[in-house]
């Protein structure tokens, strides 16, 4: 049994870590810190854990209570890890970051994007991009990894077989992304996620390349076609609490069918134990509550067009199941520990 | 006061046109045709009309009744108007059908995407397109008008603008459209569309061109640019009852500002009294219940690809609110007689 | 045609007056106040009305403005109309304020629950509690009318015929209320109302006795019962927008039918325009968006107990469509005038 | 490990099963019964099971298969399970039945509630009544187990501390239930649950004694009084998937405060893993996809009644949670083996 701390304990992603910890056969949470409420019981963060965990939030304090763990999982808004992650790697523990701040390998863009400057640059180009499907290999022995985005990690494991094969016009590429509100996060309450006026309505925001997810889609994908790639990224709220559907659009480079190209996303994912290629379409709540990304896809022959939909739970698959997965990478345990549950139906 | 008559006035789009005509100061209905509850208050099909309408429910017979009206709706399933429409267009009736008998102009297209002979191809050629924001001065004198279909009246005002214009590659077309529920129909319950199920859940649905509506807007798109058009249509069921969001893309020809792109638009529908072009995104809770179309779009200068959001009301800018828009044109009525009311918010 | 002031115009009530006020045959809105959004047009507020109303926000000032209207709307939080009406009276206005401010007749009772002396506490006494379908009379001579809270006006509805029929035990009331989050108002998110947390969620809050409700309902069932009448009344929020549905229950003093009581409460109500006593059990999307309040019942015979379903729309017959229903009354028009159309279905 | 067989297992009932044992240290599914499925993946009946799970539905046949495993969950519609029962008993498996065939003690009650003779009536009268907090020592000891209904879960664990302790006027207690739509089951989709029908809509269904679980409640209550208890219980339809709030009502014999009866619930749910008892008054979705009930109360002194609010998930701890515990009891095996994940937030 390893010892895991979760930094930002009282947040979504902390909350989905410390639901899935808790099934994990060689891993437990000893820390979990929140500073809104440190001393109190988990329950007092997640009303649901009354009498289903013993666990009193921490204080971060000087780190070192955070520091003894094996794994750390930093699960706190932008800007925050780049503070914390030298000290904590100095210390000797595994790292899962599943903000922001180490996931763009260019400090300059990190400041474009995210309006500071990144204070631990150096550390940036060492972090792991943490996408397993991508990057297993060399997940397998990082320190560091930054846990990809939900928008990107639906929308790359859509893309790369198409991309890494070589397959499409790399000009062509459109995501089109519908997410839950889940994905604002339990501390951004506004009017724009009250309910009466979040329920029954569908809306665009950051469209036409504005939205953080953009370059950090771009910079995986142009490492795997090994030219330079632009993409038009549209994300969009969705009146439920979770779920990502990514559909995107390329054109092809030759005639390609349905069924060849079912066939060799299937041949592409057929070691991965959380991508599903279907046949039929994929829908959100079919991976609610589970690690799972599924794809479909279809062509158009008029166009030449390929249409692919790819679904996950952004909490999950898009943010605290991905962690783990990454964490049992890291640590040499079976990808799936802790991660095998299917989802809730319905 | 004129006389109307609803055909299949007990299902979503029959509904609709109840409750708007009741506030219509020049028409009221004086036919209400439901097989199924023929003989019974209206109140039997739409419980919330108890006490507000003395409507009583009759069967369509040989349609005598419905004869007499100054205007029919037709409002049934696919394949049924094209059978009466000749009748009540000798009797004199001005037609607005709901329906998808008389959108096509070919009726070999009829035939190839709804699996049946069309019985009133001649007909079919005569009747005009009721998208009023294109054929407005034509509706005017028409007697035989077939009224757009929910997708295409969304992706059709937001693309005419651009088609029109001359201002974008018409192979570059892509609409990423999202439904609420109710689009399915009143009596089309199924597993599907079974509340657990569908509720928190998203899903594409007949993609890559299989979607009947991707003909009727290349049909109108066609005749606008004087080329062919070919495009790629994606219709997403959405877990709410109403509204369509649109998201259109498309590749321009030369370098636009989103500046100049919304003047172009608020000039283009500057008389267009159910078209608002906006300065933010519009969302589709914004028109919940209204006649009224809201469109907004933004520019990404490195693609040069412009984005545009298109939202309405389907069962009333996309179905009931439209037809009675033609209504008011055919019969010289101010265009928005009995459609002034802004939508519920929230 | 009368000028109409609404002040607070950017709330949900103010919100749904400016909705219904745009069909009404008899009264226009001159005045729209909003102290946010002054100067600005109504389609800030409610971004549905662009194209739909040339009508601007104005700040209230001195009053002047507002005070030249024939009818004021107060759609204020609780507190501010007690400090405005007593100069807009002196100006002759009719006045219906939608606020608690001048529903409780006791002014230390008002004190108990809305925390702050009444500074009107006379005009109080004079004020008539605004439930025409009890108070209809009296409210066609008065100057000042308070508009009754959302729950009190569905369970008043339920509850009248039998206490003024003096039919049930009066200790014996016990009402469960079920209300949209829409009720919450438009200015109050929380983290309770942020949609990830609201949704696919129902609670309970302010039970056993203490929601300000509870001595509003109270007061009117005791003066129509002659005796002093304590109930228990629970509210809950249920996930959806708009709608109330009140379960009411009491104990029949004697053996009493299922259909001898339906036919009581039809004859009770059969000069009321917006209550319809239903066969079935009414639901509360039949009456969305519209001023109606539909009653159901069955008992138990082998407790000799009634249960009543009691269903309007929180924002209009337990809102803005009562306070138009009132103004007609008061103004001498039609008690339909602009609220004749059904609602929305689905 | 011991093997398991799940008869019905493509319905709610089932997938819960599958997704909650899948997780189940002791126990594994060794046989899926589905007649709709058979020779089909399990990722036919719920397509988030595709790579999560290598089962294949078989058909129920003879039933050796089944009779085989050490322990069956028959989640059937009522009336199956009494037929196939006993052929199961005498092959020596531990069986715990989800439908209603083994709740009621009495075959004459289960004639006049479920419309059909009991087959099996006396098993009936041997077969324990599957709730763990009430019957737990006999649950032990038991071959043949009904799993209570999801309203009598919820209803029961809040009213059975006033009930043994002899503090509530018998004849006093009411039961107004909310449910999500999931409750319904998956085969009985109908208009009623259409999503545009069944979104934003609010129903009492069955009221005044109607329901099926009335004398379910009442049956174990009675038990518990030591007299004959009769009492009101209302249900209703909530726009939401998943989760039962019951709130209860009852008059208390002797005056009673808030922090007592607390107290009182405490200790009385001391020992039971699976019962909260809270400070603040819980919701639904704290105990989503979790085994957990959570109770909260408060009293209203001018009436001396009580007000209880009880929540559970229905498919897990009101459906097939409860049916592990049992599992789990009837097996000697911890009674959390399996059940130990909270739930899911938001």
């Amino acid at each position: 049994m390893i010892d895991v701390a979760i930094v930002g304990a009282s947040g979504y992603g902390g909350g989905e870590l410390l639901r899935l910890l808790a099934g994990h056969p060689k891993a437990r949470v000893k820390v979990a810190v929140s500073e809104t409420y440190a001393g109190k019981p988990v329950s007092a963060g997640f009303a649901g854990l009354a009498k289903r965990s013993e666990l009193v939030y921490a204080s971060y304090g000087d780190g070192a209570e955070v520091a003894q763990c094996d794994v750390v999982f930093l699960a706190q808004e932008n800007g925050k890890a780049m503070h914390t992650v030298p000290h904590l790697l100095e210390a000797g523990c595994k790292i899962v970051d599943l903000s922001a701040d180490f996931r763009l390998k260019d400090a300059e863009l990190y400041k474009i994007w995210y309006g500071q400057e990144h204070v631990s640059a150096g550390w940036n180009a060492q972090a792991v991009y943490g996408l397993p499907e991508r990057n297993g290999e060399v997940i397998k022995r990082a320190q560091l990894v930054g846990n990809p985005g939900c928008f990107p990690t639906a929308s790359l494991l859509a893309l790369l077989p198409l991309i890494e094969n070589r397959l499409i016009d790399p000009a062509s590429i459109l995501i089109d992304a519908k997410s839950g509100i889940s994905g604002a996060g339990r501390s951004k309450w506004s009017q724009e996620y009250h309910f009466p006026e979040a329920n029954e309505n569908v809306s665009a925001y950051k469209i036409a390349g504005t939205h953080r997810h953009t370059p950090e889609i771009e910079q995986t994908l142009t490492d795997a076609a090994g030219q330079e790639i632009a993409l038009t990224f549209t994300p969009h709220l969705i009146p439920m609490t979770r779920g990502i559907l990514a559909t995107c659009y390329a054109t092809l480079k030759e005639k390609g069918t349905r069924e060849a190209l079912l066939k060799m996303y299937s041949d592409f994912y057929a070691d991965a134990p959380f991508v599903a290629v279907r046949e039929d379409l994929p829908t959100t709540k079919q991976v609610l509550g589970s690690n799972m990304c599924h794809l479909g896809l279809s062509v158009d022959a008029r166009l030449n067009r390929i249409t692919l939909v790819s679904v996950i739970d952004n909490l999950v698959k898009g943010m605290a199941g991905q962690a783990i997965q990454n964490m049992n990478l890291m640590c040499g345990f079976d990808e799936t520990d802790g991660l095998t549950m299917g989802g809730l139906w319905p």
